[in-house]
Formats: C-alpha cells, sequence, structure tokens
C-alpha cells in the first residue's frame, strides 16, 4: 500500500482492515476533518459508500442496512456536532443490539478545548451506550502503530458483532493535511508491508479472498462463539418443559437471532404455541405453515377471557420483551415457570415475574431441546388458543371499514413476495401486532423497537432496503414521517426504492389511548399536537410519487399499483384517530365477547 | 397548590419555580413519559410554551432563543432517544456558553435496564457538556422533598447562568400515572404551604412580583457575581497597553458579553482599533460613529501586506476566538503582548501565541481600564489600518456581480432597523466577516459558533426571532437549509417570521476552498455533494413564500420586498460556488495589490 502522507495510509489501512473483515457499505458525511477516512472508503472497490447530508439520517440508514444484515455498517463524519447526530441511533443500535462503528473524525489532542473550530468534546460521546469506545493515537507510518489500527479494527468488530451486539465508537484524529497530497519522507519507503498492506492470501499477494468477497484475508480474523448451556442444564430445563399447558413467546428479534426450524422443532416437541411478536421473526414465513404460530393475542388475552383458562405451567421467552401489552400483563399474572432466554444474559422483562435467566443462544437452545424435551400433550389447551385465535381473526377479516389497522393488514396482505416490511413506532407496530395474520408470506418485518422513538423511521427503513433484493414498504404515520423526511434523500442518493404506506391523522393518535385524553388543554394542545402538514410538496421535494386515497378499496388498488411501478411512492390514507381507536375496541369487544 | 396526585404536584412545583425565577418560556415535544411537565408548563400562564414535533429542532430553538436572551430556555422530552436528539445542541451550548436546561422524563429506576419500553440509559446523557447533571429523585408530596426540588430549580439556574454559562440536563423519573387523575390519599392535606406552593409576597399571597413579571418571588433567590480583577492585576494590566500600537481583537461573543460602551471607552483612552468579528456584537450598532471599528481585516491581514507594517506590543482579546482565518494567523505571527480576556478562564485561542490569561468579566474590566490606561498614541498605527480598510471596502463596494458575498452584504445593508441576523456556518459567517461593513444599523448579528455545525440552523435562528420584536432575517447555504428543513415548522407553530436567504450553490461550496478540491473522486461525490434538490416545494410544505432570483439587483428587490411583507419568505439566490471564491480571491488579490 503506498500512500502520500501518513494520514491517507493510516486511513487507508483501517478501511482496508474493515473490507477484509467482511463490511460492504458505510455511511458518509462530507466534512472536512474526516477527509482521510471519506477519500479512503470512497477508493476502496469492496465497500459501497451511501454519502449522507444528515447525518442523524445517516445514522439511522446504517442501522436499518445493520438490522437487516446482522453485518456491521460503519458511519463517518466530521467533527462537532455531526458526531453528537449519530446519538439516537446509536441509543436504538445498544437497546436493540445492532452493530454500528461510528467513526468520528477528531482534532488532535493539543486542539481539543483550545477555542479551535468545530471542535467539540467528542471523548465517551455516547456514554455507555457502546460497546467499546476507543480514541485512536495519532496516525503514523511505523509498523507497530499500523499494526496496533488493524488490531483494534478487529477488536471493533468483534464488539460490534459479539454475544451482545451494538454500536461501537471509535474517535479518530487527524491533523493537517487531510488530504492525499504528498508529504515527502512522511512514509517510509521500507515500512513492513504486512502492516501497512495487510496479509496477502498465498505467495504472490494477488488472489483475492476473505469473508467480504473480493478482500484478501483479514489481518485479524476472527470467530465468535455462541454461548450454549451444558447437558445438565439442558436436562433440567427440558424437564420444566416437559408439561402440558405452555407457551414459546418470542418477542422482538435480535438481527440474525432466530432460526424458525429450530423454534418450530421446539413447539412440535413439547406441544407448545408459538406467541410470535411480529417483528420476532416467526410472525410470518414458510414455517407458519406447519407450525401453531399465534398473531392474535393482543386483542383477545383479557382478563374477562383468560380468567377462564387454566395458566401456563411453562413460559419460554426468546427475543426482548414483547410488543404487546396484553401479553405481558397476561405473562405477569398467570404465574407459572417463565424461562428468559437471553444470549446476553439481560433481562428484558420488564414486569419482574419471570423465574429463570438462562443465559444461551436461543436458535442452537431450541434445536437442543427439541432434541430432549418430551412431555404429555394437550388438546384442550392447543384448541384454546387455535378458537380464540380463529375468534379473532374473523372479526378482523369481518371488517372492511376504513381504519388504520386495516389498513397495515392490507398492505401486509399485498405485499409481493419477498417484502422487507418497516413498521414505525407508535400506532403502526401495535396494529401490525393485532391485525397481521401469521401467513407463509415471504415477510421480514422490521421496526426499531430498542428504545422505540418515533425518530429517523423513514431512515431505517430505506438503509434496510438498501440491503436486500425484496421489495420494501414502510407503514408510518404523519409524526414519525414529519420528523424524518430529510430521511426520504436516500430514495435519490442512494438509489433504495419503497412504497412508502402514510397513516395520516394529524398529530399523535397513540395519545387517545391514553387518559391524558379526558384534559384538554392540554390534550390537543400538547399531545395530540394536530400541525395540518400537507405532505403532497415531499413528493416534488424527493422526486416521489404521491397518491391520497380515503378507503380500503382505494388503498388496495394504489398500493398494488404502487408496488408493481418502477420508483418510489407514497400511499397517504387520511384516517381518523379517534375513529381508528374505535373500531379497534369494538373489534376487541366482539372478540373477548364471544369468548366469554 | 392543590395537586390530583404528587406527580402533577411535583412537576407544577418544578415549573413554578422556574416561572418565580423569571423563566418566561419553554420547548416542549409531545411524549408520554413527560406528561406531568407538559401539562405543568401547559398550565403556567407566565410561561409561553413553544411546541415543536422535532425535539433535535426544538433544543435547536431553545439555544436560539437562549442565545439571544441571555436567559435559561427549558426543554421537555419524553424519555428515549428523544433525548438523545437534543445532544447536537447541548454541545453548541456548551461551546458558546449559552443557557439552556434540559428536562428529560424518565422511567423509574427499576424499569431502568429491564427491557422496558422506550428506555434508554439517560443517566449523564450529554457526558461533560453540561455544566450539572442531576437525575432528580421520585416525586414525593412532601415538604422537605420539596424544598429539595425548588432548591435543585435555582441550582440549576445557576449553574446555566453562571460565569461559564452553558447547558443543565436534570433527568426527571415518573411512575405512573402520568395524568392529572385523581388519587386519594396521594398528597397530604396539610403539605407545608411554603414547599408545595412557594413563597408569598407579603401577607396575603397574592400581590405579584418576581424576575418574570407576574410571578410571585422564588424560593430560592439568586443573585451572580462576575470576577472582576484586584487593583494591582488592572495597573499592571494598563501598564502592558500603555503603548503606541496595539489591538483590541472581540470575537464572537456569549450571550450578554460585551458593552459596546465599555469598549469604545477603551478604545479611546488606548488609541486601539476594534477588530470587531461579525458576531461579537461590535460590528454593528450605534457605537461605530464614534469608534474605529474595523471589519476588512479577513481580506487584509495578508502575509504581504503585513510583513511591511510594524508589529502590535499589545493585543487584548476579548469573546471566543475570531472567524477569520487570516487574523487569527495574523495574531499568530505578530508577536508582542496578547492578552486573552475571558470570564470562565478558558483558553480560547488555538494557536498558544497569547502571553496571558486575564479571568475577567470583558465589559467591566474594558471599563476599568479605560479609566486608568495611559499612554502614547500613534497616528501612524491607526492610519495604516483605516487606509487598510478604505481599500478593502472601495473594492468590494466597486463590485457589483453576483457572488455570495455581495448578496450578504446587501442583505445586511438592506436589513430593516432593528434586525437580528442570523448567519449560518460554513460559508455565510464567513462571507459576513469579509464583505459586512461596520455600521451604525441596529443589526444583532447571531450564529452558533460554538462548535460551528451546519445542524439546526434555522430553528436557532427562529428561536432568536421568537425572542424579539426586531425582523429575523436568516442568511444559510443549501446544506444547512436541507439539514434543518424540519426547523421551519416553527414559523407556522410558533408564529414566528423571517426572511429566509437560501445561497443555493448545490452542495458544500465551502470544500472549494479546501486542497481537496485538486482530488476528484472523492471531491465531487463525498465533499461538493451536490444535491439537485429544487427546494421551492418547501414553500408550500410550510407555508412560506418563495422567490428566486439570480443577480444583485433582483435581490435587493426581491429582499426588500421580503421585508415589507407579512408572513414568512424564502429568497433563493442560485449561485456558482466556485465563481463565488474566483470573486472573493479576486478582490482580496486587489486589495493585497494595492497595499503593497
Amino acid at each position: 500500500m503506498t500512500a502520500p502522507n501518513r494520514n491517507t495510509l493510516w486511513a487507508r489501512a483501517l478501511v482496508d482492515e474493515l473490507a477484509r473483515s467482511g463490511v460492504t457499505a458505510a455511511c458518509v458525511s462530507p466534512g472536512s476533518r474526516s477527509t482521510p477516512l471519506t477519500a479512503a472508503f470512497d477508493a476502496h472497490e469492496d465497500i459501497h459508500v451511501f454519502s449522507h447530508l444528515d447525518e442523524r439520517a445517516a445514522a439511522y440508514f446504517a442501522l436499518g442496512r445493520a438490522r437487516r444484515t446482522g453485518e456491521v455498517t460503519p458511519l463517518v463524519c466530521t467533527s462537532g456536532t455531526a458526531a453528537a447526530n449519530y446519538h439516537p441511533a446509536v441509543l436504538e443500535a445498544d437497546q436493540s443490539r445492532v452493530p454500528l462503528l461510528a467513526l468520528t473524525a477528531d482534532r488532535p489532542p493539543e486542539l481539543r478545548d483550545s477555542g479551535a473550530n468545530q471542535t467539540a468534546d467528542q471523548e465517551k460521546l455516547y456514554g455507555d451506550a457502546v460497546r467499546w469506545y476507543k480514541d485512536l493515537p495519532e496516525p503514523e507510518a511505523e509498523a507497530r502503530k499500523l499494526r496496533s489500527l488493524r488490531t483494534t479494527v478487529a477488536r471493533a468488530l468483534a464488539e460490534a458483532e459479539g454475544t451482545d451486539p451494538g454500536p461501537v465508537h471509535l474517535n479518530v484524529p487527524f491533523r493537517k493535511p487531510l488530504e492525499p497530497v504528498d508529504v515527502p519522507g512522511d512514509v517510509p519507503d521500507d515500512l513492513d508491508p504486512l502492516a501497512a498492506e495487510g496479509r496477502t492470501d498465498g505467495n504472490d499477494g494477488t488472489a483475492p479472498a476473505g469473508v467480504g468477497g473480493a478482500s484478501p484475508p483479514a489481518f485479524v480474523e476472527r470467530s465468535q462463539g455462541v454461548p450454549e448451556l451444558p447437558d445438565t442444564a439442558v436436562r433440567a430445563l427440558a424437564d420444566d418443559l416437559g408439561v402440558e399447558r405452555g407457551l414459546i413467546v418470542a418477542g422482538p428479534a435480535d438481527p440474525h437471532e432466530v432460526d424458525p426450524e429450530a423454534v418450530v422443532a421446539l413447539a412440535h416437541a413439547t406441544g407448545f404455541p408459538i406467541l410470535a411478536d411480529p417483528l420476532s421473526g416467526l410472525r410470518f414465513g414458510g414455517h407458519t405453515r406447519v407450525a401453531p404460530v399465534l398473531g392474535g393475542y393482543d386483542a383477545y388475552l383479557d382478563e374477562a377471557v383468560t380468567e377462564n383458562w387454566p395458566d401456563p405451567e411453562a413460559v419460554l421467552r426468546i427475543g426482548a420483551s414483547p410488543t404487546s401489552k396484553p401479553l405481558r400483563k397476561y405473562l405477569a399474572r398467570t404465574g407459572g415457570d417463565q424461562f428468559v432466554v437471553d444470549p446476553a444474559g439481560k433481562w428484558r422483562e420488564a414486569e419482574f415475574t419471570a423465574t429463570d435467566l438462562v443465559v444461551a443462544d436461543p436458535s442452537r437452545l431450541a434445536e437442543t431441546l427439541a432434541r430432549v424435551v418430551a412431555g404429555p400433550d394437550s388438546a384442550d389447551w392447543r384448541s384454546l388458543w387455535a378458537d380464540a385465535e380463529q375468534a379473532h381473526w374473523d372479526a378482523v377479516e369481518g371488517h372492511d371499514g376504513l381504519f388504520e389497522g386495516g389498513i397495515v393488514a392490507d398492505a401486509v396482505a399485498e405485499a409481493p413476495d419477498p417484502t422487507t416490511l418497516f413498521v414505525s413506532n407508535s400506532m403502526p407496530v401495535r396494529d401490525l401486532d393485532r391485525f397481521a395474520r401469521p401467513s407463509p408470506d415471504a415477510v421480514t418485518a422490521l421496526g426499531n423497537r430498542g428504545v422505540s422513538g418515533i425518530d429517523g423511521i423513514t431512515s431505517t427503513a430505506l438503509g434496510a432496503g438498501s440491503a436486500t433484493t425484496d421489495h420494501l414498504t414502510l407503514v408510518i404515520g404523519d409524526l414519525a414521517y414529519y420528523h424524518d423526511m430529510n430521511g426520504l434523500l436516500a430514495i435519490a442518493r442512494c438509489d433504495v426504492d419503497a412504497t412508502i404506506v402514510l397513516l395520516n391523522n394529524d398529530g399523535g393518535g397513540i395519545f387517545h389511548m391514553l387518559p391524558i385524553e379526558s384534559f384538554d388543554p392540554p390534550f390537543t394542545g400538547q399531545f395530540k399536537t394536530p400541525h395540518g402538514i400537507e405532505f403532497e410538496p415531499t413528493g416534488d421535494l424527493y422526486g416521489l410519487d404521491y397518491e391520497r386515497v380515503d378507503s380500503r378499496e382505494g388503498f388496495v388498488d394504489a398500493y398494488s399499483e404502487a408496488v408493481a411501478s418502477e420508483g418510489s411512492t407514497v400511499v397517504e390514507v387520511v384516517t381518523d384517530a379517534a375513529d381508528s381507536h374505535g373500531t379497534r375496541d369494538r373489534l376487541r369487544e366482539r372478540v373477548v365477547e364471544e369468548l366469554t
């Protein structure tokens, strides 16, 4: 590797090691201090650079991509407030275990806290939200320093993709010159090629190989184990699951978390139904043809219904805490053994009623348990759940009037095969939970349920879309759409197509569900916050087709057309939040009534 | 103070103490966990609530308001990523000493790190960027706890408005119920009224008084001193300034920093010219009629010019590091005694050539020094600078072709009296520095020069505008305009009018000034980043008039019309970044040639 100066060499070595380790894309925002990194990413042929002008949107885009792929996506920005704009996405990545790598350029040490321009304290900028933080040393064209750099890259990737995946922050100081200008003598001619250029594969150093495709092997190769229980613990757990009445509860999945086949095998071995959160990776897919995957619990797990049911004897929980509050409350009140399986050993169950923390990889554990568990089977237990499901889906499918949940259900039903479906927080994910029937369709449903913000949703969706050839559908409310309109620029700049279903109820519809609705003021002014924005000009601004519909049939037509056409389309559905809540309540009441 | 439950009481007491202490406005974003605070702010008649849907924009709006007024502006948001969206503005507030108060709602302790929804680690979320952080105790309707709350509020305001003003973060946990629902027994009937209701003024407790206007006195009154030098130090400094050739260099001002009369008096006493950064508070205003205020230094402080000049013997620096790089380099190479005056004792001079750090309030110091300094006067020295100024302004005013600096100069010249002028980072502030001639006009020029980001500019400007009856003009480039388009919503929601001068050169014009321009790729794709956005639809989206012009005359006409009309207008000027740089260079070369 030749380089005109130490900064260029340093950045090229860093990027080279990322590429050798399998990194295939990065999100870069323009800036001066980050010039060596930006130039190195731009020049590397194995890494695709997505250029983003708003660093908040950049970070969420990278989050979406890394959430979809499970692979580290680096971020590059200049010094100062740019780096702080990554913070919201870093929090989400922390809580939902998405591997991000924030590379923030910085001034060299003497210029920090000195009044130098565009300089903030970037040390540990994201606090405890990152798995690892390191302030890199100043670039040097010296073999040991370059080896330390490559080792740091390997360590950063290992931390980001480890048992508890998440964000990593490397702060990268540079002093001028930042550009690849020739600085005679800055890079010694006899620099150790291993450190500077990395390993070669074979003798001639030209044969490509490595995780990422074309790149040669990494300087430091990595392999990552997953926690597995000892045999005695597996047998004990299998005994505990050898009961008549049990449940498998799958919450929102971490990237790469769940192998549906393993969970299905366990469901068959135990006879337990699978209560599949829409973001669990288990609600949709071919496995639903053969496994008891349930999705209506959010409606029928009402106390009036379940007080006549026997309690489950054992519950195996995988993934994060479920989106459904009725489900969480049900699990809290029914007792029995409750096993929280978490590969990182974290407690993701805020009712504090689980009885066992099982630190193990859920897919491996399910696979193992399926082979050893043996217990009595209860057809009664299963039909209790199956009947409740049937009652719910009959009610839902018998209602064709306009309401937000119906639109979400239609979008899932009409989505082409395969689809990556991203749903916003606030109501869309809850509507997906309650109204999207389990199906064999190849739908990968994603959301930001780590911290459940309404910021950065569009960018996250587009980042996820950038990683696949799936069709991409985003279902989003008006506040979230407004919050990240800047993210729409990625449709053109990053060449990602999407169908965006905009559920516009002019403000925070979710607040109608909360007791504050009865107090006005402040309800309308500070919670509902109607804004009256006509979003149609965003079509012109970002080069999108824009359709507005006001019925279920109109939506299905417009959505189908949008999906079939080239380019990206916003399908705006104007809804009334209070009406939609009324419909949700009525449908739920009908089911509860039928089941009691 | 009556309250239906402890949360409501707690939030009302907190807001009551803020109002009693003089807080008159707050920026609130919708969310559930923050309900008690939001309801209390909304209900308080002495505090104006600005409702913002995007927390990043909210924080910058509050920053702008606090920058313009020097008074603490509280921010209220829900838990999770919302709070992280404040981080960019918090960094800017830290570096530019603007008093913000971030009130972030949080889950109670047991729900943190438990898998509970919308929960992130908010402890010390902004690291060392805040003057003070405190995680408030859980609300209790108990006299001592309520006194501690009021005391905490007083302390927070004191930290935010102290000798080194800046942001403060209070994390505020609440457990349900969050709404003002009646919880029998939650608030004792015999609660100490002093703690619950605050002090009353006089015997009947009804007479209004206090800092903020209508509110009664604060529970804890505050008074704030400023650092003043002992007499011996003043005399020594006066001796050092008693020389023939000296300068007063005024960098960007902290809020409330500089009394122009005091600095003018010192300039007269010493015979030193004032080199006034456009954000120093000294470039514009009535005092320029009587004081030697210079503004062309960015053009003529070229080494070819100054090598024939005698060096200054003494330089007194106030404010932050000047925007002008030629000025900073000049100060670094000319030697002499160089006094950095900073009330907070921070070193804001990144050339490290200053010789003395003077920890004192600059206005008080200038006033004191003006009375005691006595020294030889040098008409030669003053005319050296006056001639250079004349050459520069002759060159600038003799050029009426379209370039970005000319538009900035025109905007200043045509601005109505009085105007708050907010300039974006990147090129607008540099153009203001070089091309806006010192004048007696009542122009308050502001910018975000703490960290110099291009994010949040529109929101900061509108926040500043919300605090005055001045006309508000914002001069902004296209990247910064794009970055904070969400901020435009405040025009309608917060009822602030502005004339927005959008200098659209389709990308990062400033990078043409940097050596990376010679390396393409990556120059165009990763630095210049042309985006091709047609911004006109933002007019429809946010209810603004939108004009596009392509000449100086066209701009003056459109700007004058915009200023005279009701509502807000964007005046877009399409410029060519490379051409504008060419013009800047030619004008500078002409001046340098004339002076050498």
